[in-house]
């Protein structure tokens, strides 16, 4: 019998605040992106033996949990395809009301086999994070293995470039209200709208947009576009790499080792994509002018 | 005799790229914020009996290393004062010429009791960093006390929050040329301009102001203002609680939890700092109309 699943949490709620502007000041009411902690668990092992390991707690805006922990198990390369997942849902304990919907576990199908060293290591290197579990250099290279995109193909316009952060920002609905949430966008080549998710984390946003291509059988994204609505880091580059991503899109700024990545894992990388401009950082190939 | 310190990395460096306006494409240089691992190691003990433990590996801007070290271990929990540390320095191995200058350790004080419990589960929790180390959601709130600030003092003019960001920004060199770096920005209560420290990670930032007030002997921050340069997460205002910090601004959007913290450790949480207005999320009896 499958456990019941609470209802979805809210990703923005209304607070009270004192806004001030010039020297006047009167009360008003103001949404919130919701910050809320989400505990993921995995089952793994054979169907008489099966075993639960905590794997970590991210700070997420509730929705698309199950797409985030896909996405997540990809990225860290537990899991290799959409078929290792055998479900993914969210439990709750009677005894913790208040995590009611901050708790989910995914279950491996049976006979998957687990990188053990990885559950003890399962954590994000982010340099919007700043300090984070890898514990040696070399650890920060050894996550899972890039999908290169063929190097000649998609080829794209860059008037298909310059169009796309207006129909980001048009499905954006709850940043516009809130401010406060990381979009990330999947186009196709034709620069059609795919997929947008949002997150208070710009690095769930990206895994949400992957576990929901991942759900769905559309790996790898090697002819499409992805759009990020801030700057581009080496870990989202790396987490375009594994799901075989051809154009990285930024409308920030990317920083060195963003580049270097993208360099090496054959990705084109743009950055300070708005107004009708953009910079080509690497494999300038696949944009065109006409 | 002291190890020799490998000279300092640059924080933002050259590269080639195509830049792309409308349907014209040139070549031209842009400069990039760097981006490189900072690997963390910690030596504890007895003087006769020393330990080292690889602590992490951070994605951070070279500059400051010393600062965001001191910074970190204080936001763990691992020190709870600058006495604790005995040294920070640069460690060049010979054998990894490449890892020049992104190397670092941190010595206890023999005597300095160590929470191995701390050294094993030594990640941020962080919402713009998706996934972290922490195993359950207690966890998330299991970090370093908060020292709060007195409830009836600063008292700020709401003039002179309007005036801090282009104190900030005149002072954020970097940033106007790389456009990928976040800021924090340490105030005190005159609204004078103390400290300002940039980062890749918001976190990082944030770690090196509290670092160098640490390690200058200025905690808690009971009569200053922190100004972020983009939103307020959870573990920011955590970071700002453990420092004693009165009122914490962002240029950018608080999330729920945020405000939820800041109600809690008794911080006043400034949000959309810009353009003479911003918004008051808690404790607002330290803003003042005059």
């Amino acid at each position: 019998m499958p456990t019941p699943q609470p209802p979805p949490l809210a990703s923005a709620e209304r607070t009270t605040v004192q806004r001030v502007v010039g020297a006047a000041t009167t009360a008003a009411t103001d949404l919130l992106a919701v910050e809320a902690p989400l505990e993921i668990s995995l089952g793994y092992g054979p169907a008489n033996q099966r075993q639960t390991h905590t794997l970590a707690v991210t700070m997420r805006t509730p929705g698309h949990d199950a797409e985030l922990v896909a996405g997540f198990l990809l990225s860290e390369g537990l899991i290799q395809q959409a078929a290792d997942i055998g479900l993914i849902e969210h439990r709750a304990d009677p005894r913790r009301p208040k995590e009611r919907g901050n708790v989910i576990r995914a279950e491996l199908t049976p006979g998957v086999p687990v990188a053990l060293n990885r559950l003890e290591r399962h954590f994000y290197t982010s340099s919007s994070c700043g300090v984070c579990g890898k514990t040696s250099i070399e650890a920060v290279h050894a996550s899972s293995c890039p999908t290169p995109p063929p190097a000649d193909s998609p080829r794209v316009a860059a008037a298909l470039i310059h169009a796309l952060p207006e129909r980001q920002r048009a499905a954006q609905r709850v940043f516009e209200q809130t401010g406060g949430l990381h979009a990330t966008a999947l186009f196709s080549a034709a620069g059609e709208l795919l997929l947008l998710r949002e997150d208070v984390g710009r690095h769930n946003a990206f895994d949400k947009v992957v576990g929901a291509a991942l759900l769905t059988c559309q790996l790898p994204l090697s002819q499409h576009i992805v759009l990020l609505s801030g700057r581009a880091s080496f870990e989202l580059v790396q987490k375009a790499a594994v799901a075989g991503v051809a154009i990285l899109a930024a409308v920030g700024a990317p920083s060195s080792l963003a580049v270097e990545a993208a360099e090496e894992f054959g990705l084109t990388l743009l950055g300070f994509v708005r107004q009708e401009r953009f910079n080509i950082y690497t494999h300038a190939q696949r944009i065109t002018d006409h």
